[in-house]
């Protein structure tokens, strides 16, 4: 089973790179760069568009479409309703990132709405968030996870689980191990480290980066499967790289050669570094 | 006295990494990523929001606020407003960066209205912003300051103090030489260099430095000069690891390493770096 | 006729280094924090404001101004077109990035109006867009030019030239080799990689360079011929620095050495690394 996901995995990178599939991303202003920038790295092309009068027709081009809440507003979430509907009348697939949906009334109330009217394919979220979507209380502080998601939280996973059979959409959720699944099939993936939590955007890239294999044809849990774990494989690459001996390097550098480590991501890179666990 | 600064600003700077405290930006589009990355540099949590509806409730998750006026907009103003007046309500430390404030009568009416409404802990500005607050007529050319704070500007000192008893806040004036006062002790810091005025959002990047600070309880003063030193010292390390004997290295690189400086900042650096200085 | 070029430019920088223009940006909020930056770091200084009651003034105290259509909405096309007017009074030059024209009718009426109201100095966009402005049907995909500009598309320098002497403007058509033409006098730059176009914003970088060196007083065609070669030479320098031979370095890394290679950009670089040709 391992060896068989590496391998689709491996594949969606190739048709990835060829096909360039353009990414449509209705997003906060705080890290679109950086979703923009990892969306060309790993070889698709992103487009960031929220004028309710063209987001129709931007999606329509598009081969995947990202709804990121972060920096919400009333006017974003009518676009992101518009393109999602659009998106799911041709058929392009859908991905939400609830960002600190727990954290306020506004938040959640925008996330049930897009719940009730699209259909995803990817809901992917940090622990608290996907806890305050399964109705979970959780004591939310902001955006970060208050909630750790450990090496073996498998009252995660099957919450997860729940979620994703409820929902009809594959769940994500990243932690210091992450889960990945559609309810009947599960992943773990326990790549990447710490030191990325300390630079801003790094679930955001990583949902543009599940949107860019979801625009290259995959499915939805290789998808997911394959922009967690490239993402995961990147932060290590880029720790590595950090001149901590030297008592240098640190969040920022960290960004950089996570862009770097995307870039170049290989086959072999996958296969080598990936810990890629059915659970 | 310069004993006991430094003390103060270490054990401050322990609170922080321990507390973590979530800072809520209302702030401008521009420099958000890098405010967000910086304030997670230091250790606490950054959180964005600007939709009216869900500032009230961000803000009471918070442990301090930070209102920038760049890419100010009447939307963002109202939002503002009531996410500081439900900082005052709750005893949750408020920062004002008055960003380009004497350029255009829309910033200025802006400024007014804020004063005049919320009761501020910290106001961070440039010698420009700060004197047309004051009420000197500048000629004040966006968002850079047409006048250089000079390393022995006791005129700029006298009217920080002025503005800080009248408004009953403490006052930070940016420049070749930092002065921090409450009105009745001013520090003058010495650390930075140009190079970090070639790097957009230095001065935004400090304003969240200081709210970290104050989320993590510490009073204005301290606060206000634990994260004047702070930029100042990232930014001197910044600039001593640039590949310059090598015909390298400019503002690009140097907002990477000051990022990367934040997240490694250690008591040591603090102490034999810090150049504050009671005047 | 070379060597004029080359001289024109680099007396331009000096004499931009020496204003440190002003240059007032109504553009995107992917890219804003990167147009700041290179702007402050060829010499200039940024403004972003684009709030409607403001941006007259705004643009009254600036050299320059950009409109730059990424992520555009109806208020921010109204900013423009105020912003855009006033630097027409005041005989400010205005440059227009038409982001991604072709893709949606909500951006193509929107150029229409800039373009029917607002005398531009320089419009600047890749194959895709100048075409689509001129009324050739292509098929856009997103931002990104679906059409290779060789080194040696003849027809897409007769279209430039067509439509500068149409508008009245000068156009830049960015691709593998660039255009730059007033309708009389046409050249061709080859500087510049293919990585470039894995960072987001190297279009909108362009332009703001193209804006500082408007802003310090170059006639249009000067003034894009040498924000085109000195990007160009500064993605070239960039790419030199990376460690390729150590397996290491991408887009990540070249964004910041290209801001670097700006700021430390000197009349040798421009002399010795440009590839100016008048055809």
């Amino acid at each position: 089973m391992k060896i068989e996901a590496y391998k689709k995995i491996t594949e969606l990178l190739s048709r990835l790179r060829d096909k360039k599939p353009l990414i449509h991303h209705i997003t906060n202003y705080v890290t679109a760069n950086d979703c923009a920038n990892i969306t060309l790295a790993i070889g698709a092309s992103p487009v960031m568009a929220d004028e309710i009068s063209e987001v129709r027709a931007m999606t329509a081009l598009a081969s995947s479409l990202v709804i990121n809440i972060g920096t919400l507003n009333q006017l974003r979430l009518e676009a992101m309703l518009a393109a999602a509907q659009k998106a799911n009348e041709l058929g392009i697939p859908v991905i939400l990132d609830p960002v600190g949906v727990g954290a306020t009334p506004f938040r959640m109330e925008a996330v049930k709405r897009i719940l009730g009217e699209v259909r995803l394919s990817v809901l992917k979220g940090n622990l608290s968030e996907i806890k305050a979507i399964y109705g979970i209380k959780v004591s939310s502080k902001g955006v970060d996870s208050t909630e750790i998601l450990g090496a073996d939280n498998y009252e995660a996973a099957s919450t997860a689980k729940s979620l994703a059979l409820k929902l009809g959409t594959v769940i994500v959720i990243t932690g210091e191990a992450d889960i990945i699944t559609d309810g009947k099939t599960t992943f773990q993936v326990k790549n990447g480290n710490s030191l990325m939590s300390k630079v801003t955007g790094t679930g955001c890239m990583c949902t543009s980066l599940i949107a860019s294999y979801l625009g290259s044809g995959g499915d939805s849990l290789t998808s997911a499967l394959a922009g967690v774990v490239s993402m995961g494989i990147a932060g290590d690459i880029a720790l590595e790289r950090l001149p901590l001996a030297s008592g240098f390097g640190g969040s920022g550098s960290l960004k950089v050669y996570m862009l770097d480590a995307i870039y170049r991501l290989s086959d072999e890179d996958i296969v080598k570094r990936g810990k890629i666990y059915e659970i």
